[in-house]
C-alpha cells in the first residue's frame, strides 16, 4: 500500500464528507475516539443554547418546557439504532460503572437464595478493571464468586455454577471481539445470564442485543459516540427482564409516579426504573449532538443502519494500519489485535516485538508529533501496548498513511529515547 | 413594611452587588433557587472554553494538561469551605441519590452483621422521598429496617436499634432545620452514626459538619451551589470514618491506584474512595462557576465565610416576606416553615388556612406573572404547600415586596381560579 493508494481510497470513501461534522485540531491525527471522542461542530452552539436559553432563561420551567424530563429515553432511542435494540428499551444516565452495579445487581436477582448452587459471576481476567471491581464488590455484598478465566476458555468454564456471565464486547486493550450471539447462546444453555459491556462497541461496531438474545447491556458516551468528556452513559435491558427485577440505586427518576412525592419506592416500568438521580443536563444535551454524528451515517447507509456502512470502512482503515505497519516497520511489533476481522473491534493494539519497555515513549513521542494514541501497562501475563483506536466518521487512509509515516520516523531516528519521552503523566 | 422601607434595605445592603454575578431573566422573580439556582455569567464563558479548548483541542490530553483528574478534589475543597469541612475532606461526584446510596451503605457497614441488635435506620417521615426510596432499597437489602418518624419524636426515637439516623437538614418542604449538633450528639450518645443530607443547607444556611461531629453529608449541586441543571453532588465524610468503610460502587476513579489498571479494587485513602465512574467534565465546569458565586461573599464576611453573611441576609428576607404575607393576606395562609430562626431554613412555604386545594393554581398564577415559586403536594397527613426560596445572593427586598404584590392580586383578583392554570404539568 503506497501513499497514492490512501489518496485514492479516500477520494472513493462514501463517507468522507462524515468528517465534516466535527471539529478536529490542526495538527493533530486523533487515534484515541475509543478513549474519548472529538468534538462535534453541531455540539458548542447547542451546549450554548442549552447553557443561556433552557438553563438562564428558563430555570426551573425547562423541565416541562425544554424537554428535560425526557432527554433519558429520548437519547436512549437513539442509541438503539446502534446497537440492535428498539425504541423504549434504553436510557442515558450516570457513568458505566453506576449502570453496570445496576444491571449486574438485577441479573443477581434471579439467582436465587444463597442456597443456590448458581454463586459465580463468569468473567474475563483482561475484562475493563472497572467492571471488575464492580463485580467484585457485588459479588462480595451479595454472597457471589467472581471468577475470572481466559478468553479462550469459554464456553467450557460456563458449567452450572454460573449465575451471570460479564463480558466486554471488545477488549478495551487488545481491541479483541466476542461473538455476541454464540457465546450468549452459550451462556443461556448454562442456566446463565450474558450481561455485556459496549464501551467499545457502541459506534465502533454493529451490534446486535436483541437478535443475539442478550439480558443486560450497558455502555459508554464518550467514547465513539462523541458525546464529550465524561458523557452519561447507557442501560438496555431485554424486555423480558426489565419489569422484572429491581435495581438497588432507586432514585426519584427510577419512580414509578415521581412527582406524588411518596414515601416508598415503586419502580417505573420497563428501562426507566435504571435511572436514578437528576442527570447533568447539559451533559444530556452534549452526548445528544455526539450521537447524531453516527446516526449521520444512516443516510449512506441503504437502509442498513449506521454500523453496517461505519464497519466497513472501519476494517478498511485498521486493514490499511496494520498492512503498513507490517510491511515499514517489519519484525518491531506483534499485532496484540485479532487478525479476522469478525474478532476485530475498531482499534489495532501492537506490542513491541523485543519484549522491551518502549512502548510508553514511543506513544509520547507520537504524541509529540500530534498522532494521538495511546499506552496501557502491561504485567506478568500481558503485554505493554501501543494502541490506535480508529473511527471511521473522522478519520481517512491519508491519516492511516501520516500514522505509520511517523511511527516509522519515531523508531528510525531512536526518538522515543528521549528523556522527556520517559516521564510518566499522572493520566496514562 | 413598605415599599420604601424594601428600597431602602436594599440600598443599605452590603451583598447587594452579589446580584452582577447572575443572568436574571427580565421580568422574573426567582424564588425557586432551591430547586434550580440560576446562571452565573460567568458560566457559559467557562463551559464554552471547557467545549472548545479543553474537549475540542486538548482532546484527551486535557486529563493531564486541563487537570480533569483533580476536578472532584478541587471543587470539593470549594464546597468544604460552604459547610464546615476542612480541605481534602469533600468530593463532587455523581447525583445526590447515587451519593446517598455510598455513604449509606458505609455507615452500615459499621452495624455489624445480621446478628446485632442495631438493625434500624431511622428518618423522618416527610424526608426527600429519594433518600427514603435509597434508604428502603438499602435496608431491604443489608436486613434492617427503614423506621420514619415525625420530628416531634427525636430524640426519643434513638433507640439502641438504631444503627444509622439519616436526616436531611433542611426539610425541602416545609424548610424546618434541625439543630445538627444536638441532634447528632443525640445520635451518637444513643450508639448511632449520623448521615446528614445537605441538599437544601448547602449555599443556603451555615452548616458546620466537624464541629457538629457528624459522620456522613451529601448534597446537591445544582440548588443554591447553582451548579446548573443535574450538576454533579458531593460527598462529605468525617475523616475517622473516610478510610474505614468501603462503598460499593468501587469504580476506577475511587481507586488508590486507577491507572495500574490492576484487576482487584482497593479503595483510595481517605473520601477519593467514594470517587466511582468518569464524571461529566462539562458539568463539574459548571459547577465550579456557581460555587465561585457563593464563595464571592467571603469579601464581605470579615473572615466569618460565606454563610455568615448570606445567613443574615436569608433571613431578613425570609422575615420580610413572612411579615408582608401575614400584613397583606391576612388569615388567607397558614406559615408551614418555622418562624423561630434557628429551626428556618432560606426558603419560606405556605398553606391556604382554608384548607382548599388552590395552592397548585396560585403558584401557576404566580408563574404566569413571572414570580416563580413551586407547589408541593400534600397528603393525608400533611398539606399542599406553596413554597418560596430566598437566596441572597440575587434576591432583594424589592423582590419580596413585588412577590407578595402578585400574591395579593392573584388572590384578590382570583386570577388563580383561571382554567390554565389548574392544568397538571408532566414535571411539578
Amino acid at each position: 500500500m503506497t501513499f497514492d493508494e490512501c489518496k485514492r481510497l479516500d477520494a472513493q470513501d462514501p463517507l468522507a464528507s462524515l468528517r465534516d461534522q466535527f471539529f478536529l485540531p490542526e495538527g493533530v491525527i486523533y487515534l484515541d475516539g475509543n478513549s474519548l471522542g472529538v468534538l462535534p461542530k453541531a455540539a458548542p452552539a447547542r451546549i450554548s443554547e442549552v447553557v443561556a436559553k433552557e438553563w438562564g432563561e428558563g430555570l426551573i420551567r425547562s423541565w416541562n418546557s425544554a424537554g428535560w424530563f425526557d432527554l433519558p429515553q429520548r437519547l436512549g432511542d437513539k442509541v438503539a439504532r446502534l446497537i440492535g435494540a428498539a425504541p423504549g428499551e434504553v436510557v442515558c444516565t450516570d457513568s458505566t460503572s453506576v449502570n453496570l452495579y445496576k444491571v449486574l445487581f438485577a441479573a443477581l436477582s434471579q439467582a436465587g437464595d444463597a442456597g443456590s448452587r448458581r454463586r459465580v459471576v463468569l468473567s474475563e481476567r483482561s475484562n475493563f478493571p472497572t467492571d471488575l471491581y464492580i463485580a467484585e464488590s457485588l459479588c462480595r455484598e451479595r454472597g457471589f464468586t467472581l471468577k475470572l478465566i481466559e478468553a479462550g476458555e469459554l464456553p467450557a468454564a460456563l458449567t452450572d455454577e454460573v449465575a451471570v456471565l460479564m463480558l466486554t464486547h471488545v477488549n478495551y486493550r487488545t481491541g479483541a471481539m466476542h461473538d455476541m450471539k454464540s457465546i450468549t447462546a452459550a451462556a443461556h444453555a448454562a442456566g446463565a445470564l450474558a450481561v455485556w459491556d459496549l464501551a467499545h462497541s457502541a459506534g465502533a461496531v454493529p451490534v446486535a442485543l436483541n437478535e443475539s438474545d442478550a439480558d443486560f447491556a450497558i455502555g459508554c458516551g464518550y467514547k465513539y459516540l462523541n458525546g464529550g468528556p465524561g458523557a452519561p452513559a447507557f442501560v438496555w435491558v431485554h424486555t423480558r427482564h426489565a419489569g422484572q427485577f429491581e435495581q438497588p440505586l432507586s432514585g426519584w427518576w427510577g419512580h414509578a409516579a415521581p412527582f406524588e412525592f411518596t414515601p416508598h419506592y415503586r419502580p417505573a416500568p420497563g428501562v426507566a426504573r435504571y435511572l436514578c438521580g437528576t442527570q447533568p443536563i447539559v451533559a444530556l444535551a452534549s452526548l445528544e449532538c455526539g450521537l447524531d454524528t453516527v446516526l449521520a451515517a444512516e443516510a449512506f447507509s441503504g437502509g442498513q443502519g449506521s454500523m453496517a456502512v461505519l464497519r466497513t470502512k472501519s476494517l478498511a482503515l485498521t486493514d490499511a494500519f496494520i498492512a503498513l505497519v507490517e510491511a515499514r516497520c517489519a519484525g518491531r511489533f506483534t499485532l496484540v489485535t485479532p487478525r479476522d476481522h469478525a474478532q476485530r473491534g475498531s482499534q489495532v493494539c501492537l506490542a513491541l516485538s523485543d519484549g522491551g519497555s518502549g512502548a510508553y515513549a514511543i506513544v509520547q513521542a507520537l504524541i509529540a508529533r500530534g498522532v494521538i494514541g495511546d499506552f496501557r501497562a502491561g504485567d506478568s501475563q500481558m503485554p505493554d501496548i501501543l494502541r490506535f483506536g480508529f473511527t471511521p466518521l473522522y478519520l481517512g487512509f491519508e491519516d492511516v498513511w501520516h500514522s505509520v509515516e511517523h511511527l516509522v520516523q519515531v523508531l528510525d531516528g531512536e526518538e522515543w529515547k528521549r528523556p522527556e519521552f520517559n516521564q510518566k503523566q499522572a493520566v496514562t
